[in-house]
């Protein structure tokens, strides 16, 4: 017999900076699922939490009781080895649509549980119901039919998936403890285990459009996510990447889409959304046990799309999950993508683009309607832009930087003026800083090895 | 027109150490009271404020906006400088009883509203209504006409004196948050400050049996409490004062009202309690205007126990609010004031008294009937007990250490046991400690001026 749950002791030993028994932390969390704890004990516990900070091992057991709060997919009937990828959030950052059917089609099966936009990134589930009938909530049941079936599918999190998370974000997002990196690491991973995964990438983006601004914060949430999933017995990778300026030329669910089949067509290859595409599926395939080597398995991601099979293979998910594939076959064919406006470089602006703002750019995509400014908006599938002049390239006075997408156009002298302000033209070649800066696993910083 | 209130960006303020303009805490607790900001976000600023502290200035905004969340009772109609005195609370301190009767009987108005016991301390309203028939519920209309016609009252908080400050405590017993020195000086000066009174005198106590453990932490405490006063444009001053051992011989309800009736027979004069009393009701007859100086007012004191005066205001103050007088001329006289059993000293205790433990005797009398466990117990009024042996004093095995008064006699062992546990006895005579400790004022520290 244990002793009666104490919040009140919790939260003291919190407050006071001591350590949480992983047991209290376990019953703290069930007892708050439950509705036994009340939703003002739960938020002093949290904000003493993210005062004080977690430990791994605290950290690893909040994780713990969120994702045994519901439905623990067991996909042990699927063979081969399952791996997702989970990205802290970025702008354009459609990697997950090009990466998903590379990996897939090189036989690891991906089951992805995405989630929608927040704030000024974007979501990939959004992304996806821009694809006419493209349908995100399949039962548990077809879900993993699919993932038998063709070794890919990509849904949105259920009812029955990590509740406890759910409960706990819609709290911290109200009592201003959104942006802990032990809760957010707790929070991705609760949920990116429910899937039933077997290896897991991390993307952790840095800079001006991420969410963690600094590269030590970065750094310490790429290690706080990978011990949590050696806790957890999943081999997990991080990978550092550049989040300064946006990922790709498209921002907005169905032009990132558009430009996701470009990509699958080889036709943005050696850009450095591609280098993060192809360097998360080589870990990957490494992972899944087709690539001996991380590199071997960037190898094979090249081929994937060189002959045309990743492409295959998005063709054969979106008609699985009931998407048009004459979109797919070719994306200019969406009646309503037609840009709206197209925006030029002023007088005075002559050089070489140095940056461009990535959350100047992910707060207009979100004013053109490509995202939600209040949980309840819906999203313009077709709404965001595409970048024509960006990071390294020439401009002039009069030449386009982008077109825009929107049906919000009594705005369009402002958001011509936001576009033009996340520009920085200089005279010098931008120092260009690489794509993927630095990897993490269990053994260390691949930097520092 | 101000900004709408955003409670995340102030608990975000607070959270990073930043401060929150005063205006901002007021809207705040206002809209808190109004049920406007939910507990849980109001737990989760509360928590942050906690653990970043509040400024004086931040710490005064939250007194105001708590003091005016209710009645600030209007006393300009009765004549004189209205002066009341607040405890940080002890134990075995019943120095309310003995100090407002000295104070008023000198021509100072004392209009007091008393709290009720809290964990191991008491509680002056508790104490009153131990004395057969002694009324503490007062309407405001008959509190303001007692004051008026005999210059002293003594109530319990009413619905209507800062609700905002219940509320809150409430929430910050139940979230970990109450022992917090700028959140413990809001509570007590709303309270203080909505009495109308004219000047403040404060009792800080510190040792082992007070909150303040510390006397680092009860200086601040006096500081911040004479700081909120000052800003109120109340005078205010703060003595820090002795609560290692207990305060006086007596601990529980009625057995206090004993011991404060002998103290204004003059019987114990020269003691620790009366040492505090007189200190205190020196600086209320100063801060009232009747006495030049504190030194002076502590000559007052002394000549209106001696003269009877102030134990004839005892006697008008219980005739005024329906209290059995004859209690008061001769506390023996009640029916159920007989000790139940007489502690002895064991074998081997024999030296001088060197400490007794003011929070084990807190936590005794509790036990013995005295006080609350929860907050929905009932105090018997004449549980507690009466020290035979006091600190300084010689004793050997087969002395009497103590009489319990209590119905729960199926305890007796046990209780006889932590009686005396919480004696030390040496060979050497204690090095007596002052029981004034200090003063502050706005203009600093006694010790160091």
């Amino acid at each position: 017999m244990s002793t009666p749950l104490n919040p009140v002791a919790l939260i003291t030993q919190k407050r006071d900076g001591q350590s949480v028994a992983p047991d209290d932390i376990t019953r703290l969390v069930d007892a708050y699922t439950a509705g036994e704890v009340p939703d003002y004990q739960m938020s002093a516990f949290i904000m003493a939490a993210f005062l004080q900070g977690l430990s791994d091992a605290e950290a690893a057991a909040l994780t713990d009781a969120m994702l045994h709060s519901g439905t623990v997919l067991d996909l042990s009937g699927t063979s081969g080895i399952k791996v997702d990828k989970h990205s802290t959030g970025g702008v354009g950052d459609k990697v997950s649509l090009i990466l998903a059917p590379i990996v897939a089609s090189q036989g690891v099966p991906v089951p992805m549980v995405s989630g929608r936009g927040l704030g000024h990134t974007g979501g990939t589930l959004d992304k996806l119901e821009s694809i006419p009938g493209f349908r995100t909530d399949l039962s548990m049941a077809a879900y993993k039919q699919q993932l038998d079936d063709i070794g890919i599918v990509l849904i949105g999190q259920t009812e029955e998936m990590a509740p406890a998370d759910r409960k706990l974000y819609a709290l911290r997002d109200v009592t201003g403890t959104v942006e802990s990196i032990p809760l957010i690491a707790a929070s991705i991973m609760s949920k990116k285990l429910a899937e039933g995964i077997d290896a897991l990438v991390l993307d952790v983006k840095c800079g001006r459009g991420a969410f963690m601004k600094t590269e030590a914060d970065a750094r310490t949430l790429a290690e706080t996510l990978v011990a949590i999933g050696e806790g957890h017995d999943t081999p997990t990778v991080a990978l550092l990447t550049d989040m300064n300026a946006p990922l790709g030329r498209a921002v907005g669910n169905w032009p990132e889409v558009a430009e996701s089949v470009a990509c699958l067509r080889g036709e943005h290859d050696d850009t450095p959304l591609m280098e993060v595409t192809y360097a998360l599926a080589g870990e990957m395939l490494a992972l899944g046990g087709v690539a001996d080597t991380p590199e071997a398995g960037r190898q094979h991601a090249r081929e994937a799309v060189a002959s045309g099979a990743a492409l295959d293979c998005l063709r054969t998910l979106v008609e699985a999950q009931g998407g048009d594939v004459s979109a797919i076959n070719d994306p200019s064919t969406r009646p309503d993508a037609e840009p709206v406006a197209t925006v030029t470089a002023p007088k005075g602006m002559r050089g070489t683009v140095n940056e461009i703002d990535a959350l100047a750019i992910g707060h207009l995509a979100v004013d053109l309607g490509a995202g939600r400014r209040t949980k309840e908006d819906t999203v313009d599938p077709t709404a965001g832009l595409t970048l024509q002049a960006h990071i390294g390239e020439a401009v002039a006075p009069g030449d386009v930087l982008a077109q825009l997408y929107t049906d919000r156009t009594e705005q369009l002298d402002a958001f011509a003026e936001a576009l033009r302000d996340a520009y920085t033209v200089g005279d010098a070649a931008p120092e260009r800083s690489a794509a993927v800066w630095d990897r993490y696993t269990p053994a260390g910083w691949a930097s520092q090895v």
